[in-house]
């Protein structure tokens, strides 16, 4: 393979907002050849027009035939599944990676590719709480973290390709083992997800006897909640493959809630001026 | 008093964030007379220099002495022991608003002003997680749902007042009892407040032994947790002026999390599904 993108021929699983924008983002750097593979030819005809992609087709095994490179960029479960059918269609020597935001799994999956095909576990940090490929945006993974998940099996010359398609859509990698992953996005993205999910559905409780609630929310609520609106398939298919980590996480959030409740119940003011300026101080530092 | 406020004296004690904006607001609506309460003299000379204030005094009872309309943008247990020593500052017939969140004790300290003191609590539905004078803004109201809390003294000429106060600025007023403020504002203000610190407490824990943790924070951790910011002297005192519909509030979400837990321990993709859906749904009826 040459050492620039542009003879590398791409293809892109699920062309939603991820997968869209990436196929946006590489056709934008000078990619040539981005095949989209999607459930509805209106997809296909969109990203087209868009010029997000140079060519497109319902059929997985036709779109990946003649790919250097293969993204999958579906929801978990069903780039799980994907993996499973993949080995028989692949060229020897194609190198498959993917956006999925959990890696255990997906990592497992890649381990049974036939050997002779290459593969990296991806994920991006970005996204929006809308999706679909209406939604894709070219510079979605500028500036952005996006973890690299090596497998045993990973090349040198294969982490350099994906350094050099991160490099080329302006994403910044960060080399992580799939558990870390997992363990570290169950943290700061599936439990705030659930904590908004949680606000949101207790917010509703309140309404349902009291129909001002809606109206005295403001742009905290908003903000704080803008993750509950995120797409449900793609979630439930986080939560039900990092399930042991979101539940530590949420562990975690639930004995802080806890710790916040007594002294708030004790109306132990010393205590509770703790808890929220180490939290000041913290968002201050990561957030200036 | 006139039917416009051109005429009108203000008095503004407190020029933080709130106060600071609403007094630049009433100056850009043309309101010649403002005056400005603050701690510090460097506050006064910036808010004059801004434009925000036609004067500025650093004792409370000579800035209130010749004011038509009091309003008190402090902390809200600052607000209410500045109420204590008002009532013999104040011109007869003069008119008290307040800017705190949180309602219900804030009205007590009103009702025992002097009989010749109109009195109207207030909390405007906006802000930012930052605070000062420097973060003032004349269109922070614009648009914004302004509850105010008549008290059993508020007569119809004092409401009236109030309303043109915030047609002047663009809020949009909501009558409501100050136990229904207080109720409702924590539902969809402090405990997302209580979420965004434990959230960030949570992941602080976990930074303790994973220091990568902060890297793959995206926008999700940064939108979940934008509150944390908060000015803790602000927020310490609404929580403890709320404390009970708090913890109910907080009750309601802590109930929610245990809910999306349990579905998630027994990999009920039903259940989970269920949970995610209402609160998608109702997120983005609320924000389309």
């Amino acid at each position: 393979m040459s050492s620039t993108l542009a003879d590398v021929s791409f293809c892109i699983v699920g062309l939603g907002l991820m997968g869209g924008s990436l196929a946006a983002a590489l056709s934008r750097a000078g990619c040539n050849r981005v095949i989209g593979v999607a459930r509805r030819q209106e997809t296909l005809a969109r990203a087209l027009e868009l010029g997000y992609v140079s060519g497109g087709t319902l059929d997985l095994a036709e779109g990946v035939r003649q790919a250097d490179i293969v993204i999958l960029a579906t929801p978990v479960r069903d780039i799980i599944a994907k993996i499973a059918h993949l080995g028989g269609m692949l060229n020897s020597g194609a190198l498959v990676l993917d956006l999925g935001s959990t890696k255990v799994q997906i990592c497992a999956a890649l381990d049974h590719l036939p050997p002779q095909i290459q593969a990296v576990g991806g994920h991006p940090m970005c996204g929006k709480d809308s999706s679909g490929l209406e939604e894709a945006d070219p510079e979605l993974y500028l500036d952005k973290v996006f973890v690299l998940c090596p497998l045993e099996r990973t090349t040198v010359a294969s982490l350099d390709l994906c350094n050099l398609l991160l490099s080329s859509i302006g994403a910044r990698p960060l080399l992580l083992s799939a558990e870390r992953n997992d363990e570290l996005a169950a943290a700061v993205s599936h439990m705030p997800y659930l904590a908004a999910v949680g606000l949101v559905n207790a917010a509703a409780e309140l309404a349902g006897t009291d129909d001002l609630v809606w109206q005295v929310a403001a742009s905290g609520f908003r903000d704080t909640t803008r993750l509950a609106a995120s797409d449900v398939t793609m979630m439930l298919d986080i939560l039900l493959t990092n399930r042991q980590a979101v539940l530590e996480a949420l562990s975690r959030t639930q004995a802080q809630l806890s710790t916040l409740r007594l002294s708030l119940e004790q109306e132990d003011q010393n205590a509770l001026a703790a808890l929220l300026l180490t939290a000041r101080a913290q968002r201050k530092e990561l957030y200036p």
